[in-house]
C-alpha cells in the first residue's frame, strides 16, 4: 500500500483560519513537506507550525529565487521525488501549502507530477482574496457582478485593459510592481476606490488607501479596486 | 457596552473546511444570526449545525425569493434591526455564511447596515471556488494568468465576451442556467475543458465533463473553464 498525498490549504496567515480538515491532518502527519524560497523560510511552515507534531519528519522543497522554467521545474522533480519516497514507503504525505493550493499555489506542480501514480487529496483553503477582502471590510461581489483576479506583474497595457473592463478588481503579487500598478488605476479614474492590504490577517497587517500605499510593497500584498456602491445595500 | 457581530465563513459545505477561529465563535455563541431563503431551510445553518450550542438564540432572516430589490431590502432592513437589538444588548452574534461573507455572499447586506453603529468583524471563509477547484482537481491559475468569476445569469452576449477574453473561468449560480452556458461554451469552442461541478465536498456532490452534466443544475453548481496546460508542469 502506497501512502495518500495531500495538499492542504493553511490560508493567509493567522494559523486560526486553517480549517478543520487540515489542521487534524497536519496535526496527525508522519511527514510534512512544504516549499521553502531559495534556501530561506518556509511561510507555509510558519502558519502550520504550532501543528505540526514533534518528530514529524520534515521533506523541504527548495524552490529557486529564478523567472526562469528549468531550474523550477528540476526543484518541483527533485520535490516530487523525495515525496515519492514517502509515499511508496506507505507513509502519507501531507503538503502545506499557503492560502488556496490550486489558487496560485506552488502545490500544482506536485499534483501534476505524481497524481496520475499516487492517491492525492486537495483540501482548500481560505485564499488571500477573501481574506483582503475581509480585513479591509469590501465586499467582493454581490448578485450578478464579475470578479476579476489580475496578478500585478502583467504588462501595464494589459491591466488597464482588463481593469478597464472589470467591476471588482483584485490584484495579486503587487510586491515591486505597486509604482505601476497605482500609475495605471490612476490614469483610469479609480484611485479613490482602490485598497492596498499587505499580509492580511498576520501581526503587521496594513491596510489602507491605495493613496496613502508605501513605494515599497511586500510580495503578499493586494490591490482591492470595487465598482461603485451597490444599488442594493 | 453593545456585542459584536461576526460574519463567519463556514466554507463551501463540508462542515471539516470550516476554520479554527469561526468554529470556536460558532461555539461560544450566545446568538446565532443566519439566512433562510423563503421560510425553508438555512444551508448555513445546517453547515455549521453541529458546533452551536444547545441554549443558542437563533436569529433567522427570513430572505424572499425574489429577483426584486425592495422586497429583499426589507427582509434584511428588519434582520438588521433584530440583530441590532440583540447588539444593543450587549450580546455577540455570530452570523452564519455559506462560503465566503464578502464572495456573492449575503452578510454584506448585514454588514452595510450595520458597521457604522457597532464593531463588525468579517471571518473569511472557504470559497466555493477553490473548493470547487480542489474537489475537481483542476488548478485555478498559476504564475501571472488571470481568472474570471462570471455568474450564470449574466446575459448570453456578456459571457461569451468575458469567457472569450479570459484565461482561467469560474461560472458560479449555474442552476437553470446551464443549456445557456453549455451553449455559449461550445460556440466558443471550450467544451473538452470545461468541468461541471455540482455540491462540492458534499455528500452528494456530483462533478463530470459539462457535456455530461444534468439539464437541471441546482443553485450551487459551478462551472470550471481552464485554459490549455501549463507549460511550466
Amino acid at each position: 500500500m502506497t501512502g495518500r498525498l495531500y495538499g492542504v490549504g493553511l490560508g493567509p496567515g493567522d494559523p486560526d483560519l486553517i480549517t478543520l480538515k487540515s489542521a487534524r491532518l497536519i496535526a496527525s502527519a508522519q511527514v510534512v513537506a512544504y516549499p521553502a524560497l531559495a534556501g530561506g523560510d518556509s511561510f507555509a511552515r510558519s502558519i502550520a507550525a504550532g501543528l505540526i507534531a514533534p518528530g514529524a519528519r520534515e521533506v523541504v522543497i527548495d524552490v529557486p529565487m529564478t523567472q526562469a522554467r528549468e531550474p523550477a521545474q528540476a526543484a518541483y522533480d527533485a520535490g516530487a521525488a523525495r515525496i515519492a519516497v514517502e509515499l511508496d514507503a506507505g507513509r502519507d504525505v501531507v503538503c502545506l501549502c499557503e492560502g488556496d493550493p490550486f489558487f496560485y499555489g506552488s502545490f500544482m506542480y506536485l499534483h501534476a507530477r505524481l497524481s496520475d501514480r499516487y492517491a492525492v487529496e486537495v483540501v482548500p483553503g481560505v485564499s488571500s482574496l477573501t481574506a483582503c477582502a475581509a480585513r479591509a471590510g469590501q465586499p467582493l461581489a454581490a448578485r450578478n457582478e464579475r470578479v476579476t483576479v489580475l496578478p500585478g506583474p502583467l504588462p501595464e497595457d494589459e491591466l488597464a485593459r482588463r481593469i478597464e473592463g472589470a467591476e471588482s478588481v483584485a490584484i495579486l503579487k503587487v510586491g515591486r510592481h505597486l509604482p505601476k500598478l497605482r500609475a495605471v488605476i490612476g490614469r483610469l479614474g479609480l484611485a479613490e476606490r482602490a485598497i492596498y492590504v499587505e499580509r492580511a490577517t498576520l501581526a503587521d497587517e496594513r491596510i489602507c488607501p491605495l493613496s496613502e500605499a508605501p513605494d515599497k510593497a511586500p510580495y503578499f500584498s493586494m490591490i482591492l479596486v470595487a465598482k461603485g456602491a451597490d444599488p442594493w445595500l
